[in-house]
Parts: structure tokens; sequence; C-alpha cells
């Protein structure tokens, strides 16, 4: 399966370039994607937006929007590109019109698939590691499962701070790491978490950490970070717990 | 009904003072709480640490986790005090407990009902306005709906800093204004958001703000700051839209 999963944060041209550069190399000689702008309302913004940017590597973009039967433009698009917004409205959508199923069969079959942000999030086997607002219910959390791992996008490590007149003033709610492990005491599947401008990327083989670091974590072990180059899959296996045979 | 709505981020010494003084107010000569610490995994560890922390107003506090039977804990609790945590994990308990219509019929007799963050978020129609990581599906995001507005706790605005080693640096993702913008796009609801340390107290009478300020969302209005003493329910209105006789 090729696919490339963006952690989002693309505030900056450095960072805007590097995903260029990857996004370049991911796709190779595909011409053409189809846009999926289902995690904003807005969707003839949000692909202008994408354009206005050059987020599609210099390869021509299509809304899936604009698309008469959404089924049948999933069935033959060359490439997927699953935008960011809200990703409880991105899942929401993408059940409501029945594409889960049709875009697991594609991407199984070959077809690259990329994500930035919420369309990272619904590659996952679940959205229970998002950074969105609840603002609708989907049917279920349950998303693509393309790949066997949750991935934590837009990834900082300690406390969030606000600017105020009196200079930086720490925030009283949760860090990153407290939700993720607050994710491990009611789940079992590891979180990588890639900071933003970073991606991981799997082309038929092991999956690499990319223009960033990514922190990994798994229930009962220590957070791991791992630095671009890195590759994820010998991370992923469980601790030794069961080893002996006859144990329960 | 008598109803403290807390934003949470107890972290410092004077904004816990402030809450006790509130909450022995708001209590009067009850001598008992109910509390509910569903929104966190160790029972035991969070009533302990809301006892440490005086977080009680010096009342007497029984952990819900303890009654033998949840159900006739809450028909006879003199009042309740939900504490904060995880708002999906302790909405999905209250939910596989049979609790939302009990608290709902005893607030509504009259008994008066303390939430903290989570335990706000609660309060609310839908958790659609929680901050919080959906690490457990919920059967629905319906809650207990004793108040008619949402709430977004642990309110700030602008952007979310990192400290680095480099200084501060903001973080990409959306801010709270953009997230309950997001959350305006497909609901009505007003939501009220109330920064660190404040609460919204209603006594048989109109909701005031206390403690600090908080930020009033409306769908298609200016966000409006109230200071603490502000009422709410005068901004709640619904615009005049539909003010003609026989218009659509």
């Amino acid at each position: 399966m090729r696919i490339l999963l963006g952690s989002g944060g693309l505030s900056t041209e450095a960072r805007r370039a590097a995903w260029r550069g990857e996004l370049d190399r991911f796709l190779g000689p595909v011409g053409r994607v189809l846009f999926v702008p289902y995690a904003v309302k807005d969707h003839g913004r949000v692909l202008a937006r994408m354009g206005e940017l050059d987020l599609w590597a210099g390869r021509e973009a299509v809304g899936l929007h604009q698309a008469p039967d959404p089924r049948a433009a999933v069935a033959t698009a060359p490439a997927l590109l699953v935008g960011g917004g809200n990703t409880f409205l991105l899942l929401r959508t993408l059940q409501r019109l029945g594409l889960l199923a049709p875009i697991r069969a594609r991407v199984s079959a070959g077809m690259p698939y990329v994500g930035i942000s919420a369309g990272t999030n619904v590659a996952c086997p679940t959205i229970c590691t998002t950074n969105d607002m609840p603002v609708v219910a989907p049917r279920s959390l349950k998303a693509l499962g393309l790949v066997p791992f949750q991935v934590n996008p837009h990834y900082f490590s300690g406390p969030i701070h606000i600017a105020t007149p009196g200079g930086f003033v720490p925030y009283g709610g949760e860090t990153r790491d407290d939700r993720l492990r607050e994710f491990h005491e009611w789940n079992r599947t590891p979180v990588v978490a890639p900071w933003e401008g970073g991606w991981l990327v799997q082309e038929d083989g092991p999956t690499r950490v990319g223009g960033a670091p990514a922190r990994l974590f798994r229930r009962g072990q220590p957070a791991l970070d791992l630095e671009p180059g890195a590759t994820l899959e010998p991370h992923l296996a469980p601790p030794a717990r069961r080893g002996r045979a006859g144990s329960p």
C-alpha cells in the first residue's frame, strides 16, 4: 500500500516546501489527484486555498464535491488527497456517502492515499486520537483502518501557553502526552504523533518518519522519540508479556 | 434549579480559594456531596486528590463509585459534584449506568448540581463543545441538558504557544475561537466559554458569570465578552430574523 500521512501545521513556507517535495516524490508519475474536502463546510474555498498554497505539488486537483457520483469518482481516482479541517465532520460525511469501503478497497489495490491532519486521522483504525472538537456526531468513531496504528497529528510536548499582555501563561488543561496516556488507559493500539510539518510514509514496505520528529506512544511502555528517517515497525511489536507457553 | 458549572483549571491556590468560596456559598447548609469520579479511570485517586486540595469547601464527600447501587445513591444525594477528566469517558459511564435520567430528575426537583470541567460539559445539551480527546465512544453525544446552552470550559483566546529551547513558538492548529466557529457552522445552540478558574451559576433564576470573564459565542453574531457578575440570559435570545408575521 502507498500511504502518505501529513501531520498538518503547514503554516510556514519552509514546511510547505518540504511537504511539496515529499508529495512530489510520493506521487511520482501520477498527474492528477482527487481531493476530498469534507473536513470543512466550504468545499470550494478549501480547494481554492490548497491551490493558492500549491499543496498539490504541481498536480491537477479535482474536488470530490464536484463529482456527480462520489463513489464512482473514488473508483477511478489515480490518487486520493484527503484534506484537513474537522475530523468528526470528515468521518461523518464519508460514512453518509458510503465511501469508507470503496476507499479502503482502492488503497488495498494500490491507489496512493495522501492525508493531511483530519485526512490522516481517518486513515487510522479509529478517530480516537484526533485533536478536534466533536462539533458533529459520526455514526461511529471507526475509520478507514489503512494502517494498524493511530496517528496523533499536530503533536507538541509540554504545556500549552497563552499569550497575555503580561507575558506567556501556562494553560491548566491536559498536555498532549496526558491525553494520549488517557487513550492508552482504554486502548492498546500504538499511537504515532508527528510534530507539525512532519509526515509518515509507507510504500509497500515499512513506515518511515519524515520532515520532523515523531513521538511513539505504546501502552505500558515509555514514549519513544523518532527522528526523520526512522522506521516505525520495529517499535510496534507489543512487549513480551505472554511469552510462556500455557500462561493465560 | 441550582447549578454551579466550573471551568476547571484550578491549578493555582488563588483560583482554588475563589472556587471554594463560591462552592461554600452555593451549597449553603448542605453538609455532604456525592462525588461523581467517572471522568477518570482511577476513582479512588481522584477522590483523594480532590480532598487534598480541599475542593469540597469543608463538606463531607462520598464517591459514587463506592455506592453499591449508583442509581439509589443519586436518588438520595443531598448534592452532586461531577469532577473533571475526560468528558467522553464520563458520558459513556453515565450512559452505561443509566444515570442521566435520574440525575436530570433530581436536579429538576432542586438538588444542587456542581460540575467541574468534564462535569460542566455533561450538564449541557451535548458534549459537542468539549476540549477532550475521544478516547472512548459514548453511545451518543447527548448529555444531561440541565441548561439550554453549551459551555466550553478552559477557555482562552488567541493561538496556542509551545515552549521550546528557542522561545515560545505558535502552534499551527485551530484556535479555540476557530473551533467554536466550526461548531456554529453545524449547530444553533449558544456557547458560553468561561476562562480557567471561572464559573457559571444559576439559582432558580438567571445565570451569572463568576470568578473570571467568559466569552459568549452565538451563531451569526459577534462574540461577546462578559465580565464576572454579568447575567447570561439577556444575550441568549436569538437575533430578530423571523419577526414579520407570515414570513417563512
